[in-house]
């Protein structure tokens, strides 16, 4: 079976780190990460640069990365202007977050979910307009759709009532993150049937943050419901201001090396992905970078999913 | 459901740690540990005193330990003697390491595979040689039974033919233990099941560690695999020499959080649970505590199993 693991670190990663990570050293890693197997990339954010001066070479850093062969270049975009700028530098496809926490949705995108809502649709209606070569594809990801730091719980009812709206505007895929790190395995296993039995093929992948540990405990819990897309993390940068010393993202190192032994095949070579992790360590000289397998070492009994295939 | 945690930082924990906790200290530790519901705890190990002087006051903690009402008390012993000893300080359980791994038998207990399984057959002959009410129940830990780093593979059918002959040996349950933390998912649930096949109501437990990450991946594993009793250690110390930077044990408070979010019911008060770890913290200054809800926190909209009923 074949998992796609989709890189958000030069995303989700860099702009929750102070510093800005100089161009070219994105580059590099970007171009690293492809080399290693990685398949799909979130390659930048389009907000406005005096929100996050992180993010300000999207337009760059997007026109560089669709001249890697093969790779899918997805870009972060929160509304249409942003997915203008996104589809104008060439990504291939563009994930708006939507956040199923009402108080959510007003403090990350100064919407109510409501407004985002209708933002989707005019998303839609903006790629429909497109010529075909050059339509992206409309992912959604339900932020905080396991609970939220500012609302507590937020109720599964409405999580899958925004998940059908969004898709009916035209969403291609609608999948579920665990922003802030609330997600159990249960819930992970319960959610996932649910948003595949009510959104059929636009059912989407997995955003877990590890913030409480419990992220790869929760990757398992979404293969058992068949998932077959995860977000991480390089270093498991990125991640929830509200949680100290705690990681955020999946790893995705720890991830890949899950999957791998598990017999699931990533397409991605675990040596080449440690070497993409030196590439970011060297770019942001003195930021915590995390990870069980970098410390550890691989397994002497380690095989790859694809060398198991014969055993 | 009811799930058994086994806490055994006082063992496993406290016998990787350089320095030794004070005695006393080990006494406050186990009654917090006790106090906030954790119903077995491995307290110490029953060794030569020149090879282990972090465990030279076994007899004592498990004489201290003894006197808190309604806790089992359990101690590891890797021979004859040290079941002897521990008996007689009135330990209610010994768990025996076994180790499936050839090499790691050695290097571990100085015995081949073939002599810890006799080995095992007369500590079952002195425990049945005991009056009803002092006779201990008797665990198997098959250590390294996901891999060995001295040995790398160990073969599957062999640790099944082990478990097989302790159990026939006299053994009350045989758990299996990823010593170096080179377990994956798919393995631990495949062969938790296969264990169950084989032994029956003799089927033991799963002591995992998270030396690459995967520690509560794991668990999860096992839980499909419908093993009811883990081991976890406070702050996840013990763990594997081989695996510098890496943590140890899969932390006690980040799993019991696992399970009360999933609904499955410890007994256990998390809240009392972070007391006691402040208690480890004390007695041990300086040393590297991990753990990810410690540093986290709980989530707004947690809820113990026990609350989670009527809903």
């Amino acid at each position: 079976m074949k998992i796609l693991v989709s890189e958000v670190g030069p995303r989700d990663g860099l702009q929750s780190i102070q510093r800005t990570m100089p161009t070219p050293a994105k580059h590099r890693w970007i171009r690293a990460l492809a080399e290693a197997g990685v398949q799909e990339i979130e390659v930048a954010s389009f907000v406005p640069a005096k929100l996050l001066p992180q993010m300000a070479d999207a337009g760059e850093v997007v026109r560089e990365a669709v001249k890697i062969p093969g790779l899918t270049v997805l870009a972060l975009a929160p509304n249409l202007r942003g997915v203008q700028d996104a589809v104008a530098a060439g990504a291939h496809k563009v994930t708006i977050p939507v956040s199923a926490s009402r108080a959510h949705s007003l403090a990350n995108v100064r919407m109510s979910c409501e407004e985002a809502i209708e933002s989707v649709g005019r998303i839609c209606q903006f790629r429909d307009s497109l010529p075909a070569d050059r339509r992206p594809t409309v992912e959604v990801g339900l932020s905080t759709a396991f609970g939220c730091t500012l609302q507590g719980e937020v109720p599964e009812d409405w999580v899958f009532e925004m998940a059908e709206r969004v898709a009916k505007k035209g969403a291609d895929s609608v999948g579920l993150s665990d922003t802030v790190g609330y997600a159990n395995p249960a819930q992970v296993k319960r959610m996932f049937l649910r948003l595949q039995r009510e959104l059929g093929d636009r059912a989407g992948g997995a955003h877990l943050h590890n913030t409480r540990g419990q992220g790869l405990a929760n990757v398992v819990a979404a293969l058992d419901a068949r998932v077959s897309t995860f977000d991480a993390s390089q270093g498991g940068i990125g991640g929830c201001p509200y949680a100290p010393g705690a990681s955020g993202n999946i790893v995705t190192e720890d991830l890949v090396y899950l999957l791998e032994s598990m017999g699931l095949d990533t397409g991605i070579d675990i040596e080449k992905l440690l070497a993409a992790r030196s590439i970011l360590t060297a770019g942001l000289p003195g930021e915590p970078i995390y990870g069980h397998l970098a410390d550890a070492g691989l397994a002497k009994n380690f095989r790859r999913a694809a060398e198991q295939v014969s055993s």
